[in-house]
């Protein structure tokens, strides 16, 4: 079947490796290039002030004549948030179907391309060819409507990749997740599988969507003279389907707030993913003109992101919606990890304002979008591949889902728990591991793509930690005099006013260096400034015990 | 009962009021005044480089000659961490049951005070007498040993404060709840309850501390061959006694690592909180000296918090344990909310190296201290209070705790969720909130107790999210010439080398600025730094969208 006999088939995954978002595998063969998805991630703790990671896509870069097209599973920001980004080097055209493209072709509008990227829709069941590959997309189910798996079929079988999925036996718009194309594809012989594992820690299967809507159904019917507030995904396309059938079932008109999520309603709409039944939908402008109990609100912010719809509410800082006692916010997601804080923080603020609050814990308002432990095993009983990649998820989810294909069956040897930028190749012979390509993250930090790396990170942690000192100084170097300052600026470190006496001696110190140095013939500007920082350095942290950054200015004239 | 007639008896929380930790009540009643507890809380996430929190004690440094002694529930930070600050300027006698005192002592060893504090070790079941106020310290079960709920017999009825407590059949050291005594004085006619409401929001009744033993000695059993490192909390005496049971069953030996660890383990041995059988305990300097599947290691780390023993062990920085696929860690504590990054940062990591791992999602290895919905009620239901104010907790803990007294048929107009620095005033006349006293919260930094403020923190804040652009220029402002500069240093914004076309422009608007403010003959410095920052702000936002701090400084010669 091989072209040639020793042709290869690379597997290499840019991102979702290790971590959670930025999802991205590359299959190569001889001369094409395929990608399946293009995700962003969102920075770590000590990631301070970036905005976003997106993978580093060199290797496509390099090889931008192989690269055939993107393929893209769904529309969540994981996998395909850095396309807005990537596609300015790498214009390859992108296929996915049609509400991933609509998402898509949202953000791409918000930048500018020297070339237009070309965004192709295509349906659950179709079959794309690019170049030696033949791409087949099935549908499944997941948080977000219009999700697929992808089967590639390869010069060396078939290589399937699930997306992010889970299996819902009811869901809202009558779509079940394709087992049976599956379970025919891995009768066709599935070489490799390369499966999603963010939920593998969870035993059994996630519940239906549909759960959620019965949830809802009940909190209208519970609280009948309250206005309700509705906080979820906006992507959750059928999660607000469901909020709008049980507000209309219930005589409430619904208004819809927060950037997200009025767009992603109206693309929706657009597309014929959400049908809402007549003089249902209002604008936020109108809710004065209803009463509380003839009203929901769905709003952003579900994760608590300060600055959302939901968290300007709480804090009184929403133009259109204040909340008071009559008012019921359901908070319909559960926190990411990581967000716990910040989503506790706007139910605290809710709670003051003597507002009632559902959540997690109190109700059943959620449900997750991917599969748990035996609806994994489904998918690797249905394909019945011969090698399994773990994909999506840190290391304990890659290797908790390794020992759960153990548990299947499958041998040791077969089951590749690869990471960034690691080559997994596979030929006649077998498969294995061969080499790396160049790959890692990159910080988007405002329009800076790639310019705030680890030295600059390392510079912000030191300055968030004691802040800084600023020590300037003009001297006269061939008089060896200090013509003006020791001048001394902090900030970040303490409150100067209060301390007045230590910025005294700070300021002493610092002269003290200086005539020090001047002194001894110390006229080298880096031994000069060494000597300053040092001296105040451990001063500073005698009295303080902080290390503030010391940046010693001295100029010449 | 009451002095005299219009005697007032004043609640007021320094801590512990829409917040978790730092948890501190004080009792006034004419000349007197009692605290109840002295904790510290940790940094919220926006408190940059902050290491502790502490209440603000002013109001007890101002009535300072009222101040009868403090009287502590147990020994947990949240409870009594404050107390090497506040004894400083607050130095009353100090009251508790043995281990509380002793964890106490140790930390009063590591400040130094003028006047020595005065500890005094009581029993439960002891009553005191400080003032007006009898007190009754009352067993009750928690995560630490010896805790205690209190009880304040004063001239207006008897207060009654629950501490942090659970309900605990089984407990390992077969002490319960002394539920009868609770009783009696219920019986006895309890003015006002304070309890606490950290598991308000969860149903039934918190498990018995002796369901982590059976699973830690199943453990042991399904995994004869591997050495087993357990991580938990320090403090919690019993749970630490369990591992060391369960290994000595298993003829394992057992390590001890971690400061604070090997700390407590030593107090609560020599205080007799602990027994462990003949030749168990082993040094960890000792550990190569047995194999793998003699040795239990019981360590610090469970928070996940960088630098403890686990984390070391994990990142392969600890110089005893190196940790291999034939380690199993028990990670025996959830993560307290905030930390799960951290926690899973150490998962992943010690997945990484092979070695087994346990947790809370696939493990029964831990379960909580603190009161459940059935044993907040069974308290309620004891004391069968006249007045009821929910304590510990955020906003929401305290409200679903007002509700859960409501249910119980308790009059919302004798519930008062209270708020820190809020004056409770009862009377023989009825209860009534009257007022604030000074509080809130000091920061600790290094040896900075309250120099870190809101500006200064707000500075940090500006720092860490975009860095800092210091210009620096020397001016001979009678010639209104420019002598030397502008120089331009940053750190934390963009790296330097890689944008040396952005300084260069950044050097040139500075001095344009510089030069227009004195062609302009504008000379006063505050205006004539406005203008370069001013520049520099715009320029930067428009290329970069990034507001990085500007610090201009111009010296005159």
């Amino acid at each position: 079947m091989a072209k040639s006999k020793n042709s290869k088939l690379k597997v290499i995954s840019l991102g979702g490796l290790g971590e959670i978002g930025k999802n991205m595998t590359v299959l190569e063969y001889e001369n094409d290039m395929i990608v399946i998805d293009c995700g962003l991630g969102f920075p770590d703790d000590d990631m301070l002030g970036v905005d976003l990671v997106i993978p580093d896509v060199t290797y496509l870069e390099k090889n931008i004549d192989k690269v055939r097209g993107f393929v893209l599973t769904h529309g969540h920001e994981d996998h395909i948030g850095a396309l807005p980004y990537v596609l300015k080097t790498v214009n390859a055209p992108v296929y996915g179907t049609r509400l991933t493209v609509g998402i898509l072709a949202n953000k791409l509008a918000e930048h500018t391309f020297t070339d237009k990227p070309v965004l192709n829709s295509i349906e659950a069941g179709d079959t794309i060819k690019l170049g030696v590959f033949s791409i087949e997309f099935v549908r499944v189910n997941h948080s977000i409507a219009d999700a697929c798996a992808i089967s590639i079929k390869t010069p060396l079988g078939i290589v399937f990749a699930s997306g992010d999925f889970k299996l819902d036996l009811t869901p809202v718009e009558g779509k079940i997740m394709d087992v049976t194309r599956i379970g025919e594809i891995g009768n066709q012989g599935v070489t490799l599988l390369l499966c999603e594992s963010t939920n593998v820690e969870r035993a059994g299967y996630t519940p239906s969507e549909k759960k959620v809507g019965h949830s809802l159904d009940g909190i209208l019917y519970r609280f009948p003279e309250q206005r309700v507030i509705i906080a979820t995904f906006s992507s959750n396309v059928h999660r607000v389907q469901q909020i709008i059938n049980a507000s209309a079932a219930h005589g409430r008109k619904v208004a819809v707030t927060g950037r997200s999520m009025i767009n992603i309603v109206k693309t929706a709409i657009e597309l014929g993913y959400m049908t809402v039944p007549d003089g249902t939908l209002i604008d936020i402008n109108e809710i004065k003109r209803y009463k509380d109990n003839q009203l929901t609100i769905i709003t952003t912010g579900s994760q608590g992101e300060p600055m959302s719809a939901l968290y300007r509410m709480a804090f009184s800082d929403h133009d259109k919606v204040e909340l008071g006692p009559n008012d019921l916010v359901v908070i319909s997601a559960n926190p990411i990890p990581g967000n716990e804080k910040l989503v506790g923080k706007i139910i605290n603020e809710l709670f003051r304002k003597g507002v009632k609050v559902l959540y997690d814990a109190l109700a059943d308002v959620h449900v997750s979008g991917h599969a748990c432990q035996e609806e994994l095993k489904l998918m690797h009983a249905l394909t019945k591949p011969k090698y399994f990649m773990p994909v999506h998820g840190e290391q304990r989810h890659l290797i908790t889902h390794k020992r759960l294909a153990q548990e299947m069956g499958m041998p040791e040897n077969h089951i590749f728990v690869s990471e960034i930028g690691k080559v997994l190749e596979i030929d006649k012979d077998g498969a294995r591991f061969n080499g790396m390509v160049p790959s890692g993250k990159i910080l988007v930090d405002g329009y800076g793509v790639g310019d705030v790396g680890n030295i600059v990170l390392r510079d912000r942690r030191h300055l968030a930690q004691d802040g800084l000192i600023v020590v300037v100084a003009t001297v006269d170097i061939d008089e060896r005099a200090i013509i003006s300052g020791p001048d001394i600026v902090s900030r970040g470190f303490v409150y100067v006013r209060e301390s007045e006496q230590l910025m005294d001696q700070v300021r002493q110190i610092a002269r003290d260096a200086l005539e020090g140095c001047l002194d001894r013939d110390i006229t080298d500007w880096t031994e000069l400034k060494g000597h300053v920082k040092d001296d105040l350095s451990k001063f500073l942290y005698s009295k303080t015990k902080r290390k503030p950054m010391i940046l010693p200015v001295v100029m010449n004239v």
